[in-house]
């Protein structure tokens, strides 16, 4: 069950309080952000996380609950209490998270009456599901939902994914916030695995501007409702499971790249030939993170001159006589030497909703990748206005 | 004596070759980008500043000979050659560097004709150094000198930079073009330590938007005519030059952070209470680089929620429980609480043409600092519209 409401943390009048509650409890797996300053959101979320089942999360826009000392520790464990009160549950088995701006304190009583509010309407309806999503909202500009039904011995599964975007965004063990609820059978190391297995080659992919925030949460709820034999090895079930949930996360890692603040397209960087995982995964978001390409990309402009400047001075081992690159299917840059190309179609290419950047390092075999947006003046009116 | 004249590489119209001749020698000392894939003309100067004597400095800007295989490395000796014939010195004497579009080969016809119109134009007057500069510009919207006059063992020496920005500007070793004369006497070797230490400071201070170009090159040519004793050991005098050359590249620095692509104001970010001098500086150039820093400084707002977002996003060693901030004298975050302060004071401190964000980690007694520039819409409209 779900449900979105607002209870005036934003100023803007528009939803700031999310509700999702399992009344069957339900196992849970989440990922943080690695960044050394936490969220007290994240503090509480992190103990609570080791209950054997989790009955509900709660979460706050508008407010990050950031740097905000012990005062912050105390409010984070109150969102969970006063949820706990109102669906007569414990309050370690209540998980929450807050996104927002940092270094303010949560206005506490507004937040309380806001969880009743949401309590009260809590249903399993789409619309409940829509309304959170619009509740985690901070700059973005369209709610971020995705789905997937799959059959699991003979029976309906079904996993529904909720994100946020739209800035401060950087891969590394988490991105923004991320909620998804399944009604999957399945043990909790291994919905512990498979959850990071699907945010790995997706959440974890894409850079909006290079830094994890300090509220990154992803978190995953498995009610167990659909009734399957129970996953508890990594047989073939575990594998349609891990595959549908990748398929989840990647559609909403795409929502989120393309309402990415300011964001007009998105690209992805794919770097093959590398030497290892690492200097593959480093020079692909080399490449995403660099402003120089985010321009380009803005403009349409096959300009690979960048994509190679900017792998240049990755640090990564590459073999500059073997170093090509190309824009979608056209080959720009081969074995260290500019190819003639057709500009127009190149830059047809460039301006696509989305589209590839191949590097090869030409060094060894190995590959990754790493999804990036364009940058617009758009990004830095949003960022230059978003007052403190 | 310079000289800067217009050959035809720019569709502008404007200046695009510049020369620097000594024509009894100098001394040089350089320092290139530590990029993988270099220009053709970082790899001929790297041959030639092995060279006991340097006699001329030829720079074209519009085209960067990068990418360009074996013909680049054909064009480059060529610029070398035609400038030693006009000059008639060893061509082994002739250093250059080349700075604009990635991937195009020169038009070295043209270069070659601006060769001779620019040795026919040389002089020591102070336009003939303004011409320079203006030659050697890319997307900058004034040239960039400095000058210093000092006593030396009772000898006036002069020491005079030209450099250019204004995008593609990272710290790492060098960044951009820069090009430094003076007429002390001081040995080879004396002479490349006291480069490095002076764009220590300051050139590898500065990030625009985060990644060193392929180019970047810092040459100083020191003729000795000063006549003042000659500088062989760390002594007073070698201090006295060094800080006067580090006055001079410091003032350089300034001029390109205030006009980098589209930028309005700079900052510096000072990091103290670090336990390495590379956790410092990592930490300061982490701020210095996230695009919400940037933005925010762009928009006068003292969010020094994004500043400690980017500290605790570094992977450097801090003490939540410490940290600190302050912008300008302003605390705004003291040992891992926000505190209270007044935001239109904050604000006037961001809006300056250059303040200091100052961050203490709270684990050491170490510290570096890190110069950056505002990003503002102009930015993103000069590398959307710079077509290739």
């Amino acid at each position: 069950m779900a449900a979105g409401v607002r209870c005036g943390i934003k100023k803007s009048g528009k939803s700031d309080l999310g509700l999702i509650v399992c009344p069957t409890g339900a196992k849970a797996a989440a990922v943080f952000t690695t960044n050394t300053i936490t969220s007290a959101a994240v503090k509480v979320s992190k103990e609570h996380i080791k209950s054997a089942n989790i009955s509900a999360v709660v979460v706050n826009s508008g407010n990050a609950n950031t740097c905000t000392g012990q005062v912050g520790i105390k409010n984070a464990i109150k969102m969970c209490s006063e949820t706990a009160k109102q669906i007569e549950e414990d309050p370690h088995s209540v998980l929450v998270a807050s996104t927002g701006v940092i270094g303010k304190q949560l206005p506490i009583k507004k937040i309380v009456t806001g969880i009743s509010k949401a309590a009260a309407k809590l249903s399993t309806s789409s619309k409940a599901g829509l309304d959170f999503a619009k509740a985690i909202m901070t700059t973005d500009t369209k709610p971020k939902q995705a789905f997937r039904r799959i059959e699991i011995s003979g029976k309906d599964v079904t996993i529904a994914g909720a994100t946020k975007g739209a800035g401060m965004i950087a891969p590394n063990m988490a991105t923004t916030l991320c909620f998804i609820t399944t009604d999957v059978a399945i043990s909790k190391p291994l919905l512990g695995r498979v959850l990071k297995a699907a945010i790995g080659n997706s959440l974890n992919k894409l850079t909006v501007d290079g830094h994890q925030s300090t509220n990154d949460t992803t978190i995953i709820l498995a009610s167990g409702l659909a009734g399957n034999r129970p996953i508890t090895s990594q047989c073939p079930r575990y594998k349609r499971f891990a595959k549908a949930l990748a398929e989840v996360c990647d559609d909403l890692v795409r929502q989120m790249a393309l309402d990415a603040e300011g964001a007009t397209r998105m690209f992805r960087v794919m770097v093959r030939g590398a030497s290892t995982k690492a200097d593959a995964a480093k020079a692909a978001r080399a490449v995403a993170d660099y402003p120089l390409v985010k321009c380009a990309v803005h403009g349409g402009d096959p300009n690979w001159g960048r994509i190679i400047c900017a792998v240049g001075s990755a640090g990564v081992k590459l073999n500059p006589n073997k170093l090509s690159c190309k824009l979608g299917d056209i080959t720009v840059f081969k074995n260290g030497t500019a190819k003639k190309f057709d500009a127009k179609k190149a830059s047809k290419v460039v301006s696509q909703t989305e589209h590839t950047i191949t590097v090869d390092l030409g060094v060894g075999n190995i590959s990754d990748f790493c999804y990036g947006c364009d940058l617009s003046a758009e990004y830095v009116k949003i960022n230059a206005e978003y007052h403190t």
